[in-house]
């Protein structure tokens, strides 16, 4: 277990991850690590893509999350399961929530999470260190002339809350989330408002005192985050 | 368009619906329509198998969604994908979340969710029917003496909210959801205690003031359901 | 069992189904029961699409069989197996016998045979329950211009029979299939000719004799069913 | 096309095939060519399997279907498809009309038709040659000891007969086939009883008369091909 | 077992193979028989299709191997497998080093190796066999007019040699492939040069010097196995 | 391209990589960086398992080879494919090699090569690599007591060789390997003997005093990364 106060984040740092994609991070909350890389390219999904003879009007972004073999103490089968994709549905959103895809036309931001090491919390990791990720890239698009304006609207990122034994929790670990009786996942923007807030009663249906305390905590918690995220990019 | 009052429910009902599994409902909300049916095993999923010779000690419930291909106006292709697999996980815990699955020792409900007609809000109709449908089919589970005491903690039924050109509404139809910049999905308990909870900025941020309101808006929504849950269950 | 005449059919009605197809109606016949829906694209298989330039010359009728988890009393996977490939190629080729596809160049068709409850006989009311979706699809199409003739050449229907011990049976319910020697599913036009004539020996063969006396049964039955269909389409 | 008389089979061969299956022929029916091969295995499918302790009741016949990709002209992509599914199930249910299950307790032949020239009537050569790997395969278990008695009730064997231009014609070949107004498939036993009668108007409904007439001929060429797997079995 | 010497082939042969593909041939080598059939196409693999408008500038040649389900005692099952998938890779490099891929600009070549009986072998018998098809094909494909220039750069033939109790053999059946404690499959062309050289340890490693003395026999079956090819040619 | 001497390696270092798996290195040769992690389990494939009440007489040995999305410049779907099938098996049989599989009775062990960057030579890093984590691995299943002797025959080490404009190189990046007339892999024992040879002709076929030089070159090379191991392992 941890001897971390209820309202501390587990230590968190976000470096360069030695890959071929243009952005590429390697998040780590305590013993979770997330390698985040994003690539740019110029196919769109089809369902963007452009009539014949006419210009793209907005981007893209999609994201996947796998976790490696070795990312958990029992060996975990490669291939998609269906935890992965929701996954990957909520950090796709979230990242988009970061971008004006109308700035970016014909352009997809591809971000891949790929979990090195699980102790809880890599949906979250995955959405804080994939910003960072997707920021290098798009700064790689507009060198390469890709993109004329900068598309981000701010910066996202995401924490996880949760209640163990009655007390509100920041940041959960693996030994906390198999505890918690309720465990909410939050993305925020720098101005402080909601993308993404998931809750689900693990044990447990949670009261909206309860809930109220959690989006307090998750607040606090994504603000330092985003000091860190500032750093990486710098 | 509507012209529903903002905190207007769409008309709901639940009527039986002629399949083969004890437990069968059609709920309809306005257009949407989804058939809810319940059935019961002994057969427990893999990782809560007994080992040989010992008895199980709990049950489980399972969900799955699925769409028709004659739901939505352009005919929608068999077989399952990413947006449904993170739909029938959501609808697995809540309903999980009615019930005691101590009480239901080696004994598997299977709710299936399959939408008839899909103008905005199946997976919240999905909850509320499949939580009818559910009750049913432990009633006959009782009936053949599989279960000894009722495992049923509460009611649960769900209801989306959203905010469209700044307005806080209740139930969003499709044109609703279209037009939404935030979704959110609530499944609660008849104590007024929340089972999930899942908002989604789909065009621009929400501060926590609207998520306030949409909490309280969801809140009373979900009264009504449970009032219809219980004559539906009479 | 049933105490029906072995000439008899089971009670069966074709009413509206209220999906979001144009073509939607529910038939049952006794307790089976199975949504036939029916929707028109301009998209036509790859092995008919013309060459660029060039006008399609004919249109195309495809067909989909499946039946819903709770159609069963023993709970069905989802999910195509060979017997639903085999089914859905037959209703396929049934329907298509019912129209000149050189009257709707460029116009698919696509017949959804979806099982709500099964009781034998699924698929010869899938054939006569979607020949009535079938046509009010056609009746959309029209409507919307992309068809100019009315392609329709007859209606097409379909029933089963069988021998059970000994005697010639119409329209076998699950009961009687199971206990039957032969099961034949014949598919006819309005002026009695055969489009499909599919016999199987499930336990002992069966003689010319028997053949010839459950054809002459299935004509009479698929006369009644055809009255059925031309109401359902006034 | 051909020169043959509407009433003629092609030059039809039975002959050893070089593969490692106890059963193991080729079928040849002018230019179309069938490896037929049967082996015998002591698993049961699960759905026939005992209960631990208990003595199996009956055996089983399965068969598969698959074209080589070299069979026809234009090259056939390897894998399952719809056609070959729909083949297998009829080519299964005729070679099982010719076996007493019950006399084949725990034992299952496994019946494999790979097309190696496909010149129309591939599903009928497949049950005609395929009967003959089936008794060669059985006496191969018999001399292993796995059965007791001989479960052949009789010879089962299979021939297409279609109306072309309004003529009915025994065993059409793929230009006829192509040509036909309608294709009946027929599998019959020694004793001139059916076990399969498949019936398809192609491109117009057949007439109850032209049904008998492609009977009565489809009877008669099956007896040649019956005396042609007595020789082969000799 | 064998009493071949150790520096002898088994019988080999190769036979016209009655299929529709152009070049269609048999090879047996004892009792190993695969069929090798090869067609030709104007449909160039994605990565070599030219841009629109464009000439292409090479060919392609493609190779499948697949084992009937006969063709082992213990019935085979259908579908690839991972060591179908690497023994095609080095069918389709072996004989693509035979071509001068740019003297059949806009053409593939497709090779299939089916084997219909397994003794040890198939995958050199498939490459030995495979150029014959290849060669075949390509005479028709310049019939055909769709090549001007021959571009066969010169045969390829491979075989395999071992180790088999410090002994070294050539051409390994199934029995001698079982005990052997190295296995090596050479492909070469008619200069007595490589174009594949794989050998494993199965059960130790192999020295230097037993590697020297497997590609000296190697080499000198090959050149025996070509000049099978060249009266298969003629 | 590179300005080392064509009998160099790149600079090759092995590292711990933070995974959850007992053996857990990465393996970098130049940019080319290999995660390789190596776990063990009681389950053995299907093939091995002993029969119920004997216990079980060998352990194995499996490998899984992939790569990230974010190896390749142009970002690698993810999946297998079948370059990666040819490769898994090959890491496979190389690394059993290292083992007397008698010597791990009931024991499994799992290695997965997951390629973070790709630069050339990822399959011969992943040997090299693979076989630290393997042993690494190995000491973790002794302290569990599931090992009583050390199953280790020998290190194996693998390195590529190829020729590149006529001369003979070690050690292939991407530049080289694109470039290169032939690409042989080689993984050696300790003893300088044999496990795998791999060449392959890419554009023209190689003699055999060109392959004498290349393992000349290769056995160098392997002796050179057999002293990194060591020091990774002490």
């Amino acid at each position: 277990m941890t001897t971390r106060r209820p309202t501390q984040l587990r230590p968190v740092t976000i470096e360069p991850f030695p890959s071929a994609a243009p952005g590429s991070v390697l998040i780590s909350a305590g013993n979770t690590r997330v390698a985040c890389t994003a690539g740019v390219s110029r196919e769109l999904p089809p369902w963007l893509a452009p009539k014949p003879g006419e210009a793209p009007k907005q981007g893209w972004v999609t994201a996947e999350y796998a976790m490696l073999p070795a990312s958990t103490p029992q060996r975990k089968k490669r291939g998609a399961d269906s935890r992965a994709t929701e996954i990957q549905r909520l950090i796709g959103r979230a990242l988009r929530a970061a971008i004006d895809l109308n700035k970016m036309p014909g352009v997809t931001l591809n971000i891949d999470c790929d979990v090195i090491c699980a102790d809880g919390g890599t949906r979250t990791a995955a959405i804080t260190g994939g910003y960072v990720a997707l920021a290098l890239a798009l700064r790689h698009a507009r060198k390469l002339g890709w993109i004329e304006r900068d598309p981000i609207v701010g910066p996202v990122a995401a924490v996880s809350v949760g209640v163990i034994d009655g007390i509100v929790r920041l940041d959960l670990d693996y030994a906390l989330d198999v505890a918690a009786e309720v465990d909410l996942n939050v993305a925020m923007t720098h101005r402080g408002q909601f993308v993404e807030v998931q809750g689900t009663a693990e044990h447990r249906p949670f009261s909206r005192k309860q809930l109220d305390a959690m989006l307090t905590l998750a607040t606090s918690g994504i603000r330092k985050l985003m000091a860190i995220q500032r750093r990486a990019l710098r």
